[in-house]
């Protein structure tokens, strides 16, 4: 049985550093407070006697060593990087959850055949640079580690940049590493284990995403003196756009979501009509034709409003991914861990993207969830009990111990 | 006569300073640009033998006296600010071509009885500090000096502070001259002039103005997996509402125009859905009962869109003014200068809001304006003719003459 306690003690240790402004973090990546983090982080892995690595994404690695020099290792991690009004749970419960299991192993002095390593992935969140799940990406060959790099935040800094100025930039070429499996342990981020008072979430898909970011054009010109048949108005066109994303997104409802969380206008002064607008319309569904179905229309509506009202429109996707299955025979030894602890379990799609959606495609993957208060994610407020993160990070814990065999 | 090619040239040496990114001007108030702007036509002033003076909020004066010692002095100006995406003519033409007015008549020998004072009021377009106009606002005795002075722009930097660190405050009380007339020459801004191919505006009227911040409140939640009936979207709400301005607006056309120029929503992340959105909505219309009607069905229509989808909804007027009806005794002036010039001339009411809306409720007040390629302002491809320039200019130096007595 794994200390509760100390996990808790742990997650709300972690919470200290990059405080948000109403109870959650902001410890957005590669920021100073990511790389403090980082560094408690290593601190307590190293305390725990893991060898520690870091790759040139940043991506981070504490081993504690096998029986079997041959065996292959069983990864377990998720992110320490937040919101910028972040909970302080999301992501950090499954890299404190994995650290946990080694203080557990380590307590009771046992030793598995397979090394575990726990992983700190770089910039999950996507806020500060898209696409989401960026390292964890590279890592599994998704995306090209120049290209990676040369992602560029909203003040023009590249990531690549950023990784070396905060000092977390490794050696290790990233995705060299081969994994017997791998573990998520994470909150649901929705309502559905909370309303039937489930302990824990069997994950055995994740939903897609696609991320389209449109740029509509008009022209700036004066908000008073330019007469209303003669005004280029992006921002209106913007508005109009995004009223047909709620109404595509429900109409596949509940089989699929959508909304834009990113919204800039230009130059965004009180007394000129808006020139340029630039957001990003995310699309999710467990199902690819549907996320093709609703990028389409997206693409077909925003244009006809766009041409309707004299303004340009371009698309560009900035992110996205297919929906998963993950692997039969580690959602499977999730499944038994929880029937052996005796949790109340069911089978859950993951609304949200994870690290474990691209890691799934280089290794044997499945994920663990457990439920969050009101399925508040993203929010400073997000909450969860003690008891529910217990129960996750045991089922954790007997998943991973029993693919890494004693 | 003035001289059209030296006023031309004076306006392209200032428009060096704060280049804009398109061929136009960032010179926003209270910037470094700023402060430097404000050297140079006060460099240009002394050359010409004026007598400075500066107010607490920044305000410039360049006197050159009379022959009269109790005659009230005419004052002529405008504002050397910029839109961060402005063009090289709003404003400044109307600062620059008072000061060709005292080179003209330093270079004809001519002394006026009253004195001629060139004024540049400080943060007139009101992008960095709501509301527009502030200075010369204060200098009516419409907003309070310190509240005034409290204003903080995004970054959260105080006005006071600002005028400060860039070295432009001064000792004299604002407000405390007494003025004889005021005179302001602008760029129309609007497109019905080059239209009818009218050389001068005779502006009888100006336009009232209401700018009233909306903030919508909804729930940060993961874009993901927080089901639709489960969302609070404030950037849905903002969109309805952005909708129902438009339909407003355009059921007073063409005696009104509203728009939204200025928006923000947080915590501005793709995967999050915004929990709030802040925007600006500017209302305006030459009838009172119009703004009026437009801000009454604006809060009323929030609301019942607000209520609907389980947000809240705040309102904060940010700023305003009533229309404006100038003074016919110096409107009457503006005429005759044109008249007598062979300029063919137009009354028309002013979209903008100008500083002469505020001083006009201190002193007799007029305002000149010259067309502009398209209509278009508050963009950085604002465009106006040295023949218009100079056009205006000669009327206003005719109609300054004239009122300050030779
Ligand atoms: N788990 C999580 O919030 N990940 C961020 C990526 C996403 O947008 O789903
Ligand atoms: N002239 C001008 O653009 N003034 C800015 C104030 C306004 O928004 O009308």
């Amino acid at each position: 049985r794994i200390n509760g306690d100390r996990l808790w003690d742990s997650l709300m240790e972690m919470a200290k550093i990059g405080p948000g402004v109403a109870g959650g973090n902001n410890r957005q990546t590669l920021t100073d407070a990511d790389a403090e983090g980082r560094a408690l982080f290593q601190q307590w892995c190293e305390a725990a006697g893991c060898e520690m690595g870091l790759d040139t994404m940043g991506n981070m690695f504490a081993l504690r060593a096998g029986t079997d020099p041959d065996a292959l290792p069983v990864y377990v991690g998720s992110h320490l990087d937040t919101q910028p009004t972040g909970g302080k749970y999301d992501g950090v419960l499954g890299v404190l959850g994995g650290l946990e299991i080694l203080r557990t192993l380590n307590d009771l002095g046992i030793r598995t055949r397979h090394p575990i390593v726990v992983t700190n992935w770089t910039n999950e969140e996507g806020t500060r640079y898209a696409p989401a799940m960026l390292s964890s990406g590279v890592f599994a060959g998704i995306h090209a580690e120049d290209w990676a790099k040369d992602r560029v935040d909203a003040a023009g800094k590249r990531f690549g940049d950023e990784l070396k100025r905060i000092g977390w930039e490794g050696e290790e070429p990233v995705g060299a590493r081969k994994m017997h499996a791998f573990f998520e342990l994470h909150i649901e981020q929705g309502p559905i284990l909370e309303a039937e008072g489930v302990d824990v979430g069997v994950v055995t898909h994740g939903q897609g995403l696609s991320w389209t970011q449109v740029t509509v054009t008009g022209r700036d010109s004066h908000t008073g003196s330019t007469p209303m048949p003669m005004r280029k108005n992006a921002g209106l066109g913007m508005a109009r756009i995004l009223e047909k994303v709620e109404e595509i997104a429900w109409s596949h409802a509940p089989h699929a979501v959508g909304a834009a969380g990113h919204i800039d206008i230009y130059p965004n002064s009180r007394n000129v009509i808006p020139g340029k607008a630039v957001f990003t319309v995310d699309f999710r569904s467990p199902d690819l034709a549907v996320i093709e179905d609703m990028e389409t229309r997206l693409r077909t509506e925003a244009q006809a409003i766009c041409d309707d009202m004299g303004l340009e429109v371009a698309f560009e996707k900035v992110g996205g991914f297919d929906p998963v299955t993950f692997d039969p025979g580690c959602v499977q030894a999730v499944r038994d861990a929880a029937e052996r602890l005796g949790y109340s379990h069911r089978e859950i799609i993951s609304g949200a993207g994870h690290d474990a959606c691209w890691i799934n495609q280089v290794a044997p993957t499945a994920m663990i969830m457990c439920p969050c208060v009101d399925g508040l994610s993203h929010n400073e407020a997000e909450e969860i009990s003690k008891e529910w993160s217990t129960a996750g990070a045991e089922v954790l814990f007997h998943a991973v111990v029993e693919t890494a065999e004693i």
